[in-house]
């Protein structure tokens, strides 16, 4: 369930100086599930109970209804793959879910690895200050909208301040919606900022780096499959900026600390 | 971005008397992108900035990467539909996203509607004291679970304790482990309860039925069309409980309020 990696934190001025220590987080597991020697999907999830995830899956998805309907469920826990095999026969139950619906905070079909992706390069720095600075805007601007406490925000930023701001029921759409405007204003993302209210799982860097945008701050924590991807892929991420403290993941050096 | 719904809002013992008001809940849209007239993916999702968020998907997919890849946008708002049509030939951008992958928040191919579904019936009553006595339990359990913040916890109740426990990165996950034990496990979900820590939208509401649980109380907000699906399907609907208060949003004859 939970996963360590190094950090730096970095506080407020005057309340405290940059520590370099371990920090908790979340693990990310992807569950491939294979249904009468099918591929049915990939559940990114917490890597417990993943026969529970798998059989409550089926039935929420109205392809199996109870426990007979199950003949045989075998876990490779390390390859992350659950093979299910059903009593029905003849029955192809993928096609019953190849119709996808991609719900609020939904996840779309973008490959979990790294492999092959370009890196982000750019010489962008930011300091603490700016940091805290965007994400106070930021914060102002999503309770302007936010009644509700229910709705996620996004937005894109230079140094100095927010440039797009997008709000929705998903953190990814939140996202898309930012990304979509600066397609469709030829606003530029390279060598700009995201901020995000929502975790950092590692879907959420895969679109970071495919619009080529080196720095990702979230008022969230990331999973620790979102640390290592946006390590080996060139980004900047930083998270928890909250409280008047920040924690720096990975590739720091686009921070400039001054020390204080 | 915004509706309002009738509610019954009931208070703790001696903090006041249950009230019929008018609450606003977070609109929840739902939007069909059809790229090059093949209908693509339907994302849940707040009903603003429709055309970005339908250009901002096709470019986190990685189907279109600037302006000049896209011809023509035309947005069918009340029917909620938005075609793309691109400048590209022949290829055809459905396949690249039909190997799907369900993200840790992720929607999953459920459809949206209540057409053809039964509803739930059940003669189950539970009291206010009841609810704030499993709520009480659940955030305590999730609280020893959940070091980093960032988890979703499900329980499977009667009216007076936790049955079945789970907790996942995904508020969908957490709930199908709850299910997928009950499956296994043989507990039945007929005439229980089911506790969410995460937002109630129309899908969650879709699996509550599909498992025929009458009740569904969440820690936090449903959405407009979450609430509407309950009404339809027969679940009495409980949110926001917290800090000594709830809101009742369907079928409230279920809570038996004795007027404290």
């Amino acid at each position: 369930m939970l996963d360590t990696v190094p950090i730096v934190r970095i506080y407020k001025k005057g309340k405290g100086k940059p520590k370099s220590i371990e920090d908790t987080v979340v693990v990310e597991h992807a569950l491939a599930i294979r249904l009468d020697k099918k591929e049915l999907v990939t559940l990114l999830c917490s890597p417990e109970k993943l026969e529970y995830l798998a059989v409550g899956f089926l039935c929420s998805e109205g392809l199996i209804k109870e426990k007979e309907d199950i003949k045989e469920i075998v876990l490779d826990e390390d390859k992350g793959i659950i093979e299910i095999a059903t009593a029905q026969h003849g029955k192809t139950a993928k096609d019953e879910v190849s119709k996808r619906l991609i719900g609020s905070s939904g996840a779309r079909g973008i490959d979990v690895g790294s492999f092959g992706r370009q890196t982000v390069e750019s010489t962008l720095a930011i300091t603490p200050v700016e940091i805290f600075g965007l994400i106070e805007d930021f914060i102002h601007r999503s309770e302007v909208f936010d009644a509700t406490g229910g709705v996620h925000s996004a937005a894109l930023c230079d140094t100095r301040q927010i440039l797009v701001f997008s709000e929705d029921i998903g953190r990814h759409n939140a996202i898309d919606k930012v990304l979509g405007e600066c397609v469709l204003n030829e606003i530029p993302t390279d060598g700009h900022i995201l901020v995000t209210s929502g975790r950092v799982s590692s879907e959420i860097v895969n679109k970071v780096v495919r619009s080529n945008i080196p720095v990702l701050i979230s008022k969230s924590a990331p999973t620790n499959r979102g640390v290592r991807l946006a390590a080996d892929l060139g980004i900047t991420l930083i998270g928890f900026v909250r409280e008047g403290r920040m924690n720096l993941y990975t590739h720091t050096g686009r921070v400039i600390i001054d020390g204080s």
